[in-house]
């Protein structure tokens, strides 16, 4: 297991870490078989989608803030129900396919870490396992 | 492949069954590897978050009840598709690594069986894979 | 890593490719492991959900159209902003055990290629790792 840093800069922020996880499915040396990704944080998540046009993430930022009221008829104290329940709608675990030692990521797809309260420092655990 | 029962008690409930997986995953005897969580429903769901403050749970319920309306202009005749929408949401399936024969959660994660139609009985399905 | 073919036919629209998927993991000769699905598109996605009566599929779109408009605030230019969104709600991965030579899905469970930005043909990759 690998574990990545990454630094968020906004509340709500989808941060690119592709290039920070082929460097792990490098390190492991393996050419083909699954890349497990793993968030071990409850106001954050995973997600693969469009890294070509920064917008996107920008877009997905803004529909999951509407989508769930950060004041809400909340009972958790510390504000920050909203972030768990992004979190918990994205998801804190995924897969990829490693082939030929690449991650083998659809054309305009990267992975993104989910920041849903920052500004922080978060982890991003990874695995390669070979087929 | 080992089968959780989790008895849910009401419509909409995240249920902690964090101590039964770990359970799952000592009787593998695994040391380090990836413990894969299965659903087999349609109308329940897992996910991975707080655990500390029940109060985090209570909020993903109802934020989820509130954002698909039990009543809406559905088609399916067995008044549950609210219930299928919020599983479809959440998913179905999860990974979480596993490091010297525990569960590596991070320090406020635990693993949620997510109820969206009870109360009723639930299987829940894990397999662990040796690195 | 086997790559299935999906055509799509309407813009919101769940396929069901369970018997595609069982082809691949028959194609495999696994008898029991894990079947991994990923969808390397940025406006589609996978969920595993009821396929018995195919109107909670229709229900499960109708509810994604009505969550995330197709108009709103969106900075990305090409105006399917409501498509990636979906698509990171909804996930792009999903995992399913494997026993006896047969996907060990719940009895009422099918497997749904969703297409949020269609009609379009579609790719799916699947991977069957023996335990």
């Amino acid at each position: 297991m690998q574990t990545l840093t990454v630094k968020t800069e906004r509340h709500t922020q989808l941060v690119d870490v592709t290039a920070q996880i082929q460097s792990a499915v490098s390190a492991s040396r393996v050419a083909n078989g699954v890349c497990y990704l793993y968030v071990p944080h409850t106001t954050a998540a995973i997600t693969i989608n469009e890294c070509a046009d920064p917008y996107v993430a920008r877009d997905v930022e803004g529909a999951l803030d509407r989508l769930i009221p950060a004041v809400g008829p909340y009972q958790h104290g510390e504000g920050d129900s909203d972030s768990h329940i992004k979190a918990v709608l994205v998801g804190s675990s995924q897969i990829v396919f490693v082939e030929g030692g690449k991650l083998a990521l659809g054309r305009w797809q990267g992975v993104f870490l989910c920041e849903f309260d920052g500004p922080r420092e978060r982890k991003l655990h990874a695995k390669v396992m070979a087929d």
